[in-house]
C-alpha cells in the first residue's frame, strides 16, 4: 500500500491545513439522487445490493461524477458485520433494519467470525472496483459501525429510542455483554484492515448510538473498544487515517479524541463549531469533520451558505473536512448539494 | 404567595447546599406504578385525565405517598398548551401524540390565547388540590413545554426523529415561525404564572427536542425564548425558581445557563457529572439537577447505587437536586425507586 498524500482529504486527516477544506457528505450516495433511485428500482433487497459489487461500485461513484467530492465513501451498511457473524438481518421497507434479538449466552455462542471475510468478499470487491475508477485526487473511505452501535441493533433487534434491551444487558450481564463487544471489536478491526487491503485510504467508525449512554458506560462500551480498534488497525496499516463519529456525546468529544487517538473527529449537528474550535484544537485531534445541519442542505440558498460559512470561519485556523452533522436527507434537492460544493471549492483560505 | 424556603427542594434551587440532596424523578407518577395503572384502567383518554382534577391530584400524590420524594410534580402533559391555543391534539395508544400539522399562515391565524386560562382551569384546580394535601416539607413543581419543543409537535404533527417539517419552516419562513414561537412564549409565560398562583412553588421548562438544532438556531429558537420566559415569570412571581431542561445540548448547557438565567439546570443522561461539576459551577448556575440513567433504575441493586454515588461524589461540593437524566421508564420496578430514595436519604453529606 502506498500513501497518497496528494489527496486533499488525506492531507487534512493527517493534520495539514489546506487552501480550501476538502468536502464529502455522509450518505452522499443514496435516495436523494435520481440516478440512485433509477438503479434501486431494478434491484433486489437492500442487503443484496450491498453485496452486489456492480451496483455498489456504480452507486458509490454517482455523487463523485455529479458533484466532484474530495472523497467517495463505500456504499454499504454497518449491519453487514453482524450479518457476517451469523445474525439474521432483514431490511423492512419504510421501517429500517430488523434482527432476531440476541438475548443471551446461547445466541452469542452461535455467532462466529470464521466466515467473516468470505461473507464480506463482495464488499472488498466493491472497494477494488471503486479504487480502479476513482479520479486521482479523490480519496476512498471505508467504514464500519462501532461495536456499541452494532450491539444495540443486535440486542434490541432493530432501531429504538432507548435501546433498553441492550442497556439492560450491559448492566445486568456485563461479562456476557463484554464478550459480545469483544467479538465485534475483533471483527470490525479485521474488516477495516481488509477494506484497506482492498483499496480504502481512510476509515470512518460510526457510533450512532453513543448518545444514549451515561459517562461511565460510554467509557467502557464506546470509547475503550474504539481505542482498541484504532490501535490495532494502525498496527496493521500504519498510515491510514481513522475518523471517529460518536454521535451526540457533547462535551465528551474531547475525552473521546484523546482516549481513542483518532485522526479525524466527526461532529454532529448539535455541536457549536466555535466550541469545537476552542475545546478540540489540533493538539487534541489532528482534524475535525462536520457539521452542517442536513436541514440547511434541504433549505438550500443563502440560508445554507450562511450556515456553511459559520463553520468555515470557526475552523479557518485549523485542518478540517467539511461534511454534514448527520446524513443527507432523502428530500434534499441535488442542486443544493451542487451549490454547496461550488461554494466550498471557490473558497481559497 | 409566601416563599417556603424550609423545603429542601427550594433551598437547593436557591443555591443553598444541604446536608443531603433533595430528590424527585421525572415521570415519578405514571405507568410503572400499579396504583397508577389501576386508576388509569378506569378512566378515559389521556388528555381527559390531564383535565380531571380528581384523577390528576391522586396520581400526582401517589409517588409522594409511596416514596417520600422532596417534590411532587403536577401530573399533566406539555401538549395542553397547544391544545388550549386551538391545536387538535389526540393521544393514540402506543403511538404517542398526534396533532394536525400546522403548515402555514392560515393555520397559525386560527390559534388564539384568548381562552387559555379557561381551557387550563382544570390544571390550576389540580395544583390547588395537590397543594392542600402535600406534606409541609414537600415542594410542588409546575411545568410547561418550551416553545421550540411545542412548535416541533405542532408543525410536525407528533413525535419525530428529525422534526424536518419544523426545521424546514424555521429556515424557509423564519418570520412566520418567529410568530409561532412568540405566541407560545407568551402563552407559556401566562400558564406558568397562573400555575404559581394556583400553588406551584417551582417551575420546570422541558425543551426535549433542543438537541436537533445547530448552535445558531438553538440560540434563536430555544435559548432566547426561554430567557424571555424566565425574565417575564420572575417579574410576576419573583421568588419562584425556574429549572430549564434543554435535553441533549451537550457543551451548550453552559451557554444556556448564562443566557437564560435559570435557577436550576436539568442535565440529561449523556452528561458526565464530573464535566458538569467543572463547566457549570455555582457561579454559572445556582443548582444542577440530574442525571441518573433511567436504565440504572430499571437495573436496580448495586449497579444503580454505584451510578447514583458517582453523581453524589461529583457534585458533593455544590447545591444540586438528585433526579434522572430522562423520565422513569414503564418497566421500572417500584422497589428499585424505594431503594434509591432510601439510599439518598441515608446520606448526610
Amino acid at each position: 500500500m502506498t500513501l497518497s498524500v496528494d489527496k486533499p482529504l488525506l492531507r487534512a486527516l493527517h493534520g495539514e491545513r489546506a487552501t480550501r477544506p476538502p468536502v464529502w457528505l455522509m450518505r452522499q450516495a443514496g435516495r436523494y439522487l435520481p440516478e440512485y433511485r433509477r438503479l434501486r428500482a431494478r434491484a433486489g433487497s437492500f442487503l443484496q445490493l450491498c453485496y452486489s459489487p456492480d451496483f455498489a461500485v456504480d452507486v458509490t461513484l454517482q455523487p463523485i461524477r455529479r458533484f466532484g467530492f474530495d472523497a467517495a465513501i463505500l456504499f454499504s451498511d454497518i449491519l453487514v458485520v453482524p450479518h457476517a457473524l451469523g445474525s439474521d438481518v432483514r431490511f423492512v421497507e419504510g421501517e429500517g433494519p430488523r434482527l432476531t434479538p440476541l438475548a443471551g449466552e446461547a445466541d452469542l455462542g452461535r455467532l462466529s467470525s470464521e466466515r467473516l471475510h468470505e461473507h464480506l468478499a463482495p464488499v472488498y470487491a466493491t472497494l477494488r472496483g471503486v479504487a480502479r475508477e476513482l479520479p486521482d485526487e479523490v480519496a476512498l473511505i471505508g467504514f464500519a459501525g462501532a461495536p456499541w452501535t452494532l450491539a444495540c441493533y443486535m440486542v434490541d433487534g432493530g432501531g429504538s429510542k432507548e435501546f433498553a434491551a441492550t442497556r439492560t444487558m450491559a448492566r445486568a450481564a456485563p461479562e456476557l455483554f463484554a464478550r459480545l463487544i469483544d467479538l465485534l471489536t475483533a471483527a470490525v478491526t479485521d474488516y477495516l484492515v481488509a477494506q484497506v487491503e482492498a483499496g480504502a485510504e481512510a476509515l470512518q467508525l460510526f457510533d450512532s448510538w453513543a448518545n444514549v449512554l451515561p459517562a461511565d458506560e460510554r467509557r467502557r462500551w464506546c470509547i475503550e473498544p474504539i481505542g482498541r480498534i484504532v490501535r490495532a488497525v494502525r498496527k496493521n496499516v500504519p498510515d491510514v487515517p481513522l475518523i471517529g463519529f460518536p454521535r451526540g456525546i457533547g462535551p465528551a468529544y474531547a475525552e473521546f479524541a484523546s482516549a481513542t487517538g483518532v485522526d479525524g473527529l466527526g461532529l454532529d449537528t448539535s455541536i457549536d463549531p466555535l466550541w469545537a474550535a476552542e475545546a478540540l484544537p489540533p493538539s487534541k485531534v489532528p482534524c475535525l469533520q462536520g457539521n452542517l445541519d442536513p436541514l440547511a442542505l434541504v433549505a438550500g440558498g443563502t440560508s445554507m451558505l450562511q450556515s456553511a460559512d459559520r463553520i468555515l470561519e470557526a475552523w479557518a485556523g485549523r485542518p478540517f473536512v467539511f461534511n454534514l452533522g448527520h446524513g443527507v436527507l432523502p428530500q434534499t434537492e441535488p442542486e443544493n448539494v451542487a451549490l454547496l460544493v461550488e461554494h466550498l471549492k471557490s473558497r481559497t483560505k
